[in-house]
């Protein structure tokens, strides 16, 4: 069904869009690739939001060599007026004159969700969906989870030693992994909406939860720090380092004299209800879903992470692996907390896949 | 220096040399193939102790084809009487007019040791050492070790769930890893003189540790159980099958009548001194080496894994990784005890590779 060339071009349809991973959000990442005779003859990517789509940026660019084209774009043209900015893709399409449309997913916004293809075809546009499609749904899942569900897309990650610590026995955790972990560490901050720490971390590592140390930074993502009894202290410095996108969440055990002290450095406070003494994990992301935040890093320590496992919100999932061996029965593990009694009821981790990160490996694998 | 063939020939050599893993000991694997006229005219192996060795067979099997021909073998070949099946293997090139010796490592035992190679020089024999010697020294690395020190070469040998768990909080440990790994685990166990284990597991799990499921079984390992109280039951597994090969390590505190049991199965009981309660791997591992066993495979819990390594006795590891998480404050670790505290002092693994084993992950590395 697909030639050489329709996987060529839907491949640098994907690979623009992915340039502005981490800055379209709560958009999805889009490319848009026109071809004729063969040739690409314009290109394009939605760089943020409130600016054009990639559809938009290609048909500008191509002008009215447009007429007659082949379109090829990773996601379904949305077919609804969004902003002054983003007139519906499917009308410049039509307008522009293109004969043909290939997609490699239909978009899950309610708004589109097959639309755009049926106002394509009505205006006698010829529409072929499915090319690439997993790779589509992989650069995307982050928004994919967003817009169909209104929650955030959730990822663990940790660093541990071949054993499995995170820490030693006395709490010393700088650094297990290398510098090339690090870095690839920070990619990913630089990718996400929003990090999330508990005060643990905080208390013990004082870090900063900022994108550091590598090119092509988008910026820093906000700080979520868990804090029931709002203790964080003032010096801190996700409070002293751009407070304003700090949001420390505390229960309502935490007294009105700290959390005034926490919103004067300009973080927000949000109280959170808990249960057993823990936040409600579930709760929490759902109230991040409504501010916009499409997708959460968890940087937490053992417990947090085991907290955010059991709580059943965590999609995605990233271990570092040292080449190194730490031991101690009472040493840190990445996943502490209850855990689980019998085997058959471990949490299944699928499509995990391994990757060398320096003299490191990294894990990906997504929540079953 | 190696053309093409050479490389062929050699591979071949050490392709046969494999076929024995695990039943030479405590003999190096040898494989030699004869090549004239760039054609293999007969090849040979190392089965076992006291049976003729590779170039032997070879020879026999080339005749007086032999002459003028090129010999290639993984190892040195020997200039000593070892038994009255195994001659200098030199006098039987010299003799069968082999005109080039091809070898990939010099022969570590001290009685070769380079005299092998002259021996052949000396004789007009054209000797071209060092191909595929880094292969060569990976598949001898247990005699290397055994012949260079007395001591056995220890493998330690762990599965544990992605976030570094050996068993739940209340000890469920059947089975983290799934078939695939289970049964490369038997693999392992098929080429060990011995296995080591600590007396927990064997009240714990009360395992056969017999070699099952794979093909080509060579034999049964020997089981070295660590019970400085003389603890195990009689009705234990290790001491109902092949008790024979059963060697029960106690402590000056075990009481004599419980030694009496226990050898009453058949099974053998050493004792051994401790040290603050625990036992003294490294003089262990050297009683080991002068009983002839020259590659164990430790498969303790958490504390013996730990033992092993704080002991400096381990010399390559192999860590299995399921894609679950246990998760778990309480849960067992692979590497338990005292642990370091500052992570400079973290034990490094080299050469850490990592492949697929079914729907696991085997990480395998070497002690630095």
């Amino acid at each position: 069904m697909w030639n050489k060339n329709d996987i060529k071009f839907m491949k640098k349809a994907l690979h623009l869009a992915q340039k502005m991973e981490g800055k379209t959000s709560p958009d999805p990442m889009v490319g848009a690739v026109i071809v004729k005779n063969g040739k690409i003859i314009s290109h394009g990517y939605h760089e943020e939001q409130n600016t054009p789509h990639a559809e938009a940026w290609a048909i500008k660019k191509a002008a009215k060599q447009a007429k007659g084209s082949t379109l090829y774009v990773n996601l379904e043209p949305c077919c609804f007026f969004e902003t002054k900015n983003n007139p519906p893709c499917t009308k410049a399409i039509i307008k522009a004159g293109i004969k043909k449309v290939v997609v490699a997913m239909q978009d899950p916004n309610p708004q589109v969700n097959g639309k755009g293809f049926e106002e394509l075809k009505k205006a006698g546009i010829k529409v072929n969906k499915g090319l690439l499609t997993k790779e589509a749904k992989k650069l995307n899942e982050v928004f994919i989870k967003y817009i169909t569900t209104g929650l955030p897309f959730v990822i663990l990650k940790t660093a541990m030693s071949l054993d499995g610590k995170i820490a030693t026995k006395t709490g010393e955790s700088f650094w297990i992994t290398g510098e090339e972990s690090r870095k690839r560490s920070h990619k990913i901050r630089n990718t996400v909406d929003a990090i999330i720490i508990g005060i643990g971390t905080i208390i013990k590592d004082d870090p900063e939860l900022t994108v550091r140390n590598i090119k092509n930074k988008i910026k820093n993502p906000k700080k979520i720090i868990l804090d029931p009894l709002a203790k964080i202290d003032v010096d801190r410095k996700v409070l002293r380092i751009e407070p304003e996108k700090t949001i420390v969440i505390v229960s309502n055990n935490a007294k009105e004299n700290k959390i005034a002290k926490i919103e004067s450095t300009g973080a927000k406070v949000i109280r959170a209800t808990t249960k057993n003494g823990s936040f409600e994990m579930k709760k929490i992301i759902k109230t991040l879903g409504k501010m916009g935040i499409i997708s959460v890093l968890i940087e937490g320590g053992g417990n947090t992470n085991a907290k955010a496992l059991s709580a059943g919100i965590v999609d995605k999932i990233y271990f570092f692996v040292a080449p190194k061996i730490i031991g101690g029965k009472e040493a840190i593990t990445p996943i502490e907390g209850e855990g689980i009694t019998q085997l058959l009821k471990a949490i299944k981790i699928k499509n995990l896949s391994i990757e060398k990160s320096g003299e490191d490996f990294l894990f990906s694998g997504y929540l079953c």
